[in-house]
């Protein structure tokens, strides 16, 4: 990481704006926006079929979350994945619910198989649903808690190596402690806070986020993905260290764009807390 | 209401954490998944026919909210009821705009002839909908102003508790004054604030909770919705006392999100005004 | 402009409260519910083909806002626009993303060419578009940047009073400078501020503010669109005036809704940056 600074990432996302494709679920749609115009970036979102070749050609990347899919919008998401891979656009996937269905795991493991996914964002289930979806026999047994700890970090980073090996994408899998991994190396992150999960959306907002740095990162993807999880895991805690006793999911979510909006480079790099596993 | 206390409805929710499947508009489905977390559930999301089968079996409770419906999440709400049927699964229906337009009050009244709707929750034009459209004749006619009175509250519960007696569901009917009924009796509350009024989605927040509470409470679902109902006019209160002279709806949406986030069982039991008629 | 008063504009929506018909796209529809209500009027959303006729039948007015626009919305905008026709409802039409993809340049030009669109809320590249788009020959070239300015402000009003003449329906074209033309006249509008560019959705809120306004002064559609504007402008100078350090555009966000809430007629004619061009 020393050849390069988070705060270059968010530099690059701020100088740049880039333009991002979103093609996702209808529950945190509009927090996806505000969050990528936060961070600098511009959002666009379309999900017919045949409105999305053209949309995904005028923008830089391409976000494909399948939180609430529908027949109507997976075509949408093959078409534009389709067209983003011809023009080398990342493409960042977010398997909302992977594993809780078998709609969305084949969705979500077709998507990965056929196009040039650049990052996989999810949690450890979803993450696992993908690894065992996308192989020819279950290779990961989804553990009944699946959450990354102190003691098992090793074996958690281990498995996002191995994730990021098969599918060719940076892994970001997020929770208490986010693991950012490609086949060789994996780091782990200790920011964010707990009133992250008492909101809809900062997970769906976060591969937004991610896409955007992707866009304006894209020979130093993993360090960028480290950024863009450090900068979202820093304004959840400055968004949580804003709250007043009368405070609650609704102001959170507010003061989470707001720390977003702020945040700068000298910030982000100040705060990181970043261990290369 | 003495061997069922409101605070005990709440703490049940908080300590099973409800996993509701919510079928809804996509108008206020942001809110309504907050609101979900807020009040100690876990909300999904989900409409594809083919998706929501296997999302209803996860889950505890169910959604149906005919805001924005489409032929599609028709077909999703019919396949997601049957299973949640099979699983006896509460069902809480929010028939929006019954009576506005033909389809929602056909659609919300197959919604209640086919399956066991658990709870319906829905403002007294929509309720009178619905009593005329599941009967084979228009046996209640719509009055010219709907809302329940002190002048038309005798009335507007028996009304609630026929309708209860028609479907078999207990019936929440909320307004200035809300009435909550089974075929045997009726309760009316006197807790929120006109400010409600002025947001988009109060109601079908308040859907989702009566879900969450419904999942949490099933053998005290009458006394569970009382207190859900209790709860969220509490909280309107409370949004409403927060205000400054700058505020406006907009933050009023976000300090009744933050109310129901930190209500607790002593608070409701405090401030419900609750009459049993 | 001295025969009619911004103030009367603005009271007429708060005394009638317009009753609004919107299909609108899924990332800031929520934002336009709580706008309609905060300005005065009435919400309703439907986009299903089977509905949208009943639904439009007992409304004001209709908005049709393009943005993730899908087959089956525009099939509802053809049978809602019909019917709006068909009652002389003032139909408010947004071309989010005319240009940005062919299908949203074609849907636009359609409905403009089908139906009798009282107002146009556009920026001026979709503007620009919707001219070229119209004709049968290209007409207007796409300027390499769009933005109305000082510079070349008479241009620009020109070309806001042809789109106007070859339209029949008022313009109004929103950015730093707005404008608002019909086919004699045109008004430049000073009002606003640079953060509303940083949410998502202050162009779609006053789409649906604007057919609040149409629908409640249907005699004076100009002068209204112009009271409209000025009212969206000031609302967000108030936003941003109340911006503390730690806030962004989460809290702008609220503010904006907080500040049209809290408009009065006073407010609006002392805030009012208007020049008759």
């Amino acid at each position: 990481m020393k050849e390069f600074a988070l705060k270059t990432a968010l530099d690059n996302v701020r100088a740049t704006c880039p333009l991002v494709h979103n093609i996702t679920n209808y529950v945190t749609v509009n927090d996806c926006a505000n969050a990528l115009l936060a961070i600098g970036g511009s959002p666009i979102m379309s999900d017919e079929p045949k409105d999305v070749a053209d949309i995904t050609s005028i923008c830089g990347g391409l976000v494909l979350n399948i939180g609430t899919l529908n027949k109507r919008s997976i075509k949408g998401m093959h078409v534009a994945a389709s067209r983003a891979a011809e023009l080398s656009h990342p493409i960042v996937l977010d398997p909302v619910g992977a594993g809780a269905s078998t709609l969305r795991t084949q969705t979500a493991a077709e998507l990965l198989d056929k196009y040039p996914i650049a990052v996989i964002r999810a949690n450890m289930s979803e993450a696992k649903a993908l690894a065992g979806g996308a192989a020819t026999t279950r290779g990961v047994d989804v553990c009944p808690d699946d959450a990354v700890t102190e003691d098992n970090l090793a074996e958690s980073a281990a498995f996002a190596r191995s994730l990021a090996a098969q599918t060719g994408a940076v892994v970001a899998i997020t929770g208490a402690i986010d693991l950012i991994a490609n086949a060789e190396c994996a780091y782990a992150i200790r920011n964010g806070s707990p009133v992250m999960g008492k909101i809809t959306g900062a997970g769906c907002m976060l591969t937004c986020v991610c896409a955007a740095y992707a866009v304006a990162n894209k020979d130093s993807l993993l360090e960028a993905m480290v950024a863009a999880v450090v900068g979202m895991g820093l304004a959840g805690e400055m968004a949580a260290a804003r709250m007043t006793p009368q405070d609650g999911n609704g102001s959170f979510r507010t003061y989470l764009l707001d720390a977003l909006y702020n945040l700068n480079g000298d910030t982000l790099e100040a705060g990181a807390k970043v261990e290369e596993l």
